[in-house]
C-alpha cells in the first residue's frame, strides 16, 4: 500500500525482527514498531498494534519464527509448543492466528532434530504463509472488483483494508481495484465503535488511495439504506465456517440484516487464512469480549457514565443466509460452498 | 427525577428566568444554567444544553415567555413574531419545539393590546404547555409499564428519559414505572454516537433510579438480538406523523429493522407535544444534519482521519409498519391510529 507516497506492508519479517505499522497511532502519527521477542508480538496482537484477521495471522506466523530463533537448543520442541500455545490465545475470534501459528509450528517440527534447518524453515514457513495471504488478498481485489458496479455507493464496516492484512486488504482490495479500473465509486465508512477502525484506518486508507468516501456513525447506515443510497455492502471476515456463517467485527450482523431488508447485495471477502475447516457453524466461534473501558473511556477521558457497566463484544456472527457471496482468491462463491470450493483448490 | 437524592425537573421557569440542567455536562458534572434572554435559550437548544424533543418543546415555550417579557411595548407583536420565527428554526426535527412556541404565541396574541395581561398569559401558557407535557409523560409511564413483562430485557436508544422531557421521560418513564412496580428488568443502553446521550445520560438516569443496565455500542445490539437476549425495544420520538411514521435519534430505524427480523416488539413512547397533525408521512419530516466535527472530534481531541469528510444526520425515520405500538397518555395505539386517537381526545 502507498502511505505518504511510499510503499509499505502492514507488517514484515526482516533479519529476525518483526516490523509493523502501529495501527493504534493511525491516523494521528505514522510509526513503525520492531519486535525481536515473540512475547512482545503477542502483546502487540492483544493491544491491537496489529489488528485485522489476516494481519494477525501473519503476526502469529512471524511470532513463531521469532520463537524458533529464541528457543534454546536443549528444549527446542517444548519451548516451541509453549510459544504456540501462548500465541494462540492472544485473541480468540480470528482463525487466521491459529492458521498462521499452526502452519509454522508443523513445518518446523518436521526438521527436528536438525535445529539449524528447523529455525530456517520456521522463517520460510512464516514468510510463505504471509505471502500466500497477501497474494490471496490481491486476487480477491481482482476478482471482487467485478461485483462493484460503476457508480456504486458501497457501505463497508471496520477496516478490511491493507492494514488489516499483509497488503491490499480484503473488502478494500476489491474497492481499491474497482477504483483503479476507473469505476466511479463512493464509500460509506461506518466509524466502528469502540476503537474506530473505520473512521481512523479505513478512512485513512481511502484518502491515501484517493477514493471518494465519507465517515458515518455506525447507527447512520440504516438512514442511507432508507434513502436508497447504498447499492452494495462489502466487508471482511475474522472466520469463515464450513456452513458459510462468518464472524466479523461487531456491527456486521446489523449491516447484513439491513441489506436483507432493502434487498441490497451483501458480500464478504476473505483469504484462505480466514477459513476454518473445522468449524461447522457460526455459533461455534468464540466471541472475544474486550474491556469495558474501550467503550467508557477514550484515552484518559471519561466518555460514559462512570457508575454504569458496559458490555464489549468485539465480534458478531452473520449467518450464511444473509450473505450474497464470499469473495475468495479462487472466485466468488455462495456462502455454503465457499469452504468446500477453497479447500478443494488448496489441497 | 431524583439526582443525588434531590428532586429536579430538566428545566423550569422561575421569576422570568429559564433554568435548565446542562445536559452537555452530564454525567461529568451537575450544573444548572439560568437564562433571562430568549436568544440565549435558542443558543442552549442549538448547542444541546437542553435536548430531547419534549424538553426542547418546553424550552421553546419558556423562551417565548421570556420574549414576551423582553418585547418593547411599542412593537410587542412584531418582536414576538420575530422571536417565534427565530426559536422555530433552532432545531428542525422535533415538532415539540414548534408546538411549544405556537401554543404560547397564539395564547399571547389574543390579549393584545392589553400587554400586562399578554405577558402574564405568555408565562401561564408556557407553564401550561410544560405541565401538560410532563403529565403526559407520567401517564405514559403508568400506561407503558403494562407492556413491560417481568424479567424483560429491554433495548433503548438515545435518551428518552426525564432529562429529555420536563420530567419522567417517555420510554424511560415506562421503564421507571415498571421498575417501581417491582418488575425485574434489565436495560441495554446503546451509547448513541456521536453525542453519547445513551452512555452519558440514559445510563446516568438508570443508575440514579437503581435499574440494572449495561451500555453497549450502537453496533452491538444486533449481537444481543442474535443471542435472543432482547425481549423488547422501547424508544422515544422527535415527531409522530398522521400515518404513524416517526422520527427519532439516528439509529432508531436500525433497531426497528432488527426487531422485525427477530419478531421482537418495538414500541415508541410520545407525549402529545411530539405529535404533528399536519405531517402525513415520515418522508415529510426535515432531518437535521449536524456538524461533522461531532463525529470527528471529542472536545479538542481528533478521533477520525482528519482528511475525510463525515456525514452527520441527527435523526432517522422509522416507518409505521415496523412499530408495534405507540404509547401515549391516552393509551397504547397501533401507529396508524395514534394521531387520530390522541387528536380526538385532545380536541
Amino acid at each position: 500500500m502507498l502511505i505518504n507516497g511510499n510503499e509499505y506492508k502492514s507488517l514484515w519479517l526482516e533479519a529476525n525482527r518483526v516490523l509493523m505499522i502501529d495501527q493504534n497511532k493511525i491516523p494521528y502519527s505514522f510509526e513503525i514498531k520492531a519486535f525481536e521477542d515473540y512475547e512482545a508480538v503477542i502483546a502487540a496482537i492483544k493491544d491491537m498494534t496489529v489488528r485485522g484477521a489476516p494481519a494477525i495471522g501473519a503476526a502469529g506466523a512471524y511470532a513463531m519464527a521469532l520463537a524458533a530463533a529464541q528457543a534454546p537448543d536443549e528444549k527446542f520442541r517444548s519451548f516451541l509448543r509453549m510459544a504456540k500455545d501462548k500465541i494462540l490465545i492472544a485473541r480468540p475470534t480470528a482463525v487466521d492466528l491459529a492458521n498462521g501459528v499452526q502452519s509454522v509450528y508443523e513445518s518446523t517440527l518436521k526438521f527436528i532434530p536438525d535445529l539449524v534447518h528447523a529455525r530456517q524453515i520456521a522463517v520460510l514457513a512464516a514468510l510463505e504463509f504471509a505471502q500466500k495471504s497477501e497474494e490471496d488478498c490481491r486476487r480477491i481485489g481482482v476478482i471482487g472488483q467485478e461485483i462493484v458496479p460503476d457508480g456504486a455507493r458501497i457501505l463497508t464496516h471496520c477496516n478490511a483494508g491493507a492494514l488489516a492484512t499483509v497488503d491490499w486488504g480484503t473488502a478494500l482490495s476489491a474497492i481499491r481495484m474497482a477504483h483503479r479500473k476507473g469505476k466511479k465509486i463512493f464509500v460509506y465508512v461506518s466509524e466502528t465503535r469502540p476503537r474506530l477502525q473505520g473512521s481512523r484506518i479505513t478512512a485513512f486508507e481511502l484518502e491515501q488511495e484517493g477514493i471518494p468516501h465519507a465517515i458515518v456513525t455506525d447507527s447512520a447506515s440504516g438512514f442511507y439504506f432508507w434513502k436508497n443510497e447504498v447499492d452494495l455492502v462489502l466487508v471482511g471476515a475474522d472466520r469463515v465456517c464450513l456452513n458459510g456463517d462468518i464472524a466479523n467485527k461487531i456491527g456486521t450482523y446489523e449491516k447484513a440484516v439491513l441489506a436483507k431488508e432493502h434487498k441490497i447485495p451483501f458480500y464478504v471477502a476473505a483469504p484462505l487464512s480466514t477459513f476454518d475447516y473445522t468449524c461447522n457453524h457460526g455459533s461455534d466461534i468464540p466471541i472475544e469480549i474486550r474491556d469495558e473501558d474501550e467503550i467508557k473511556r477514550w484515552g484518559d477521558i471519561q466518555m460514559a457514565n462512570p457508575g454504569s457497566p458496559a458490555l464489549n463484544p468485539a465480534f458478531d456472527i452473520t449467518p450464511a443466509r444473509l450473505i450474497t457471496g464470499i469473495i475468495t482468491h479462487r472466485g466468488i462463491f455462495k456462502p455454503k460452498e465457499a469452504a468446500q470450493k477453497t479447500h478443494q483448490s488448496h489441497s
